[in-house]
């Protein structure tokens, strides 16, 4: 483990839990079995700037509902699993099928059933509002809570680190939330 | 009345108000006359967790709607009482059934319709953003407010008072939240 | 203008704006041209209890929806005028047929279309985060935003002033939220 | 570009961004394709207003639905561009169409697909918690975040400078949110 800001320039992939990272937790159950889930316009689209660039991102969650697939879907991630019983071997699988040296990846989680996971990567971070456990096991602790920017932040950080972040003020295709496109 | 730190120890069974203490107090009505509240990740992770460590869990509301009554069938807790008019019958109806002793039960309650099951256990709790009389009656105050962390950290306080938190870094199954899957 | 604690403790009727008051100004349409609007359980009970407690309550909006009507018959407050283009011809109807003196009413607003109806009674008050206009205009200023207790405060206020707050801690047959039920 | 308080008096239109100005950033996929996002009374009250003083208002957003479409089209802005891949383009149109000097208007966006927008303006704006480019980018950070208050805050600003604020207790036949009417 090497200087943090080396090796956030270096990151190859990003994985991503989503309760708590990508939302601040919060979850509305609705009639008809299914969640809704608020996501953050912010997040979006440095989602979508950051796959055009050429980077790997990778949703792990145990969270499940149709909306949540049909989101994710939408934001054009390289990979997803959802309603996942092991996280672990979900992370494996996809850094195996991409060829990711899981040193260069980052992953983001807010709580317990994500140390596995952290451990297992080169940097481990967190929403700024992760449980306690979480916190210590993150290399670097977002001042934004989930659902509020922290998805963001890793990713400007992350492509600024390597230069590569705003090179395109119309953003994707002139939309800031590819995933209302 | 001894030690706060001694009798979470010993803690048997928690019984959690829902408006509140749950959510944030937030209550949408939504068409078909019934509601949409809005839940916390953690806490579902943390009652979750503590049902497979073997306490048992008790939740009384008087507040109604079948998506309330969904969502915590799904966190598959020890008994429900929802639509409730007469909270301390209920509660004592649970103690005796599982014959647990209300001197090792937590309340956790926000308002002024909780205050005679609060008098009526050995440990009343409460949100950060309780009313002030449910303050008042409160051996402990969570610095979380209702629907941002607090049943998840009132669970955690006594499980770890017990030596019982955070065995198990995959989670429920590796689900965050059981109540989503 | 007397004294503003003598004159909150002779109290007779509230009149509340809805948007910015019962909620956080947060409006959110949905499919079949309706809206959600979030409310807040502490706010609930107030009103069930002073209704309870013999006070007349009415609610004036110029916003409008089925769900905002259902909401506000639920509550079954005194009167209820929604989608009000002139809502000091409404609150003068309201204090004529029950009989109310004006100098004894509370009003509670948030916005410019309130500063009328707020010149017009003995005791105007305002949420928090009104609009400044609001707040030169109030007598007293809630410590609490629209929909997170600026209701319950200001009725909370007047019924402890009278010695009426908190008389059953059962609440409302034991519910919280009357307005859930 | 002369004195920020002279040219906000003298303002012909408003441009604003949608996702992150008018909402909070909180993007919520629903059933059936469509999204859910939650505006503001106040600002709702500020823009029906301006309106009827008779200024220019337009918006111009990347984000798409139905549910978009219909409240924009309910505040009864001058013009509306949804689902937009050129916000230059869109605005440039708006321009030409109403005969408006660039130098007169003010965009308000709170993101990098916005910049080039803010570029070409006189009065470039942005909310308390735009991006920090878009912040560099502005005369004017309102204290107000997006969803909160700044749309509102901004036109107040300018309607006070050229005297126009205020001038109708009632409001927009007296109802405080038009959009919901």
């Amino acid at each position: 483990m090497g200087n943090f800001k080396e090796d956030i320039a270096g990151v190859e992939a990003f994985v991503f839990d989503v309760d708590g990272v990508f939302t601040d937790g919060g979850i509305t159950p609705i009639p008809g079995d299914d969640f809704i889930r608020r996501y953050y316009a912010k997040d979006g689209y440095a989602v979508a700037y950051a796959m055009r660039m050429g980077y790997r991102i990778c949703i792990i969650s145990g969270g499940r509902g149709e909306l949540l697939r049909m989101r994710m879907k939408k934001l054009k991630v390289t990979k997803i699993y959802l309603d996942c019983m092991d996280k672990i071997a979900a992370m494996n699988e996809f850094f195996e099928e991409y060829g990711i040296n899981p040193k260069r990846a980052v992953f983001m989680g807010d709580d317990i059933p994500d140390l596995e996971c952290m451990r297992a990567v080169g940097i481990p971070v967190c929403p700024a509002d992760a449980a306690s456990e979480v916190i210590e096991a993150s290399r670097y602790v977002s001042e934004y809570p989930g659902g509020r920017g922290c998805v963001r932040d890793i990713i400007e950080q992350a492509l600024r680190a390597d230069g590569k972040w705003a090179l395109d003020s119309r953003g994707v295709n002139g939309s800031k939330d590819a995933a209302s496109r």
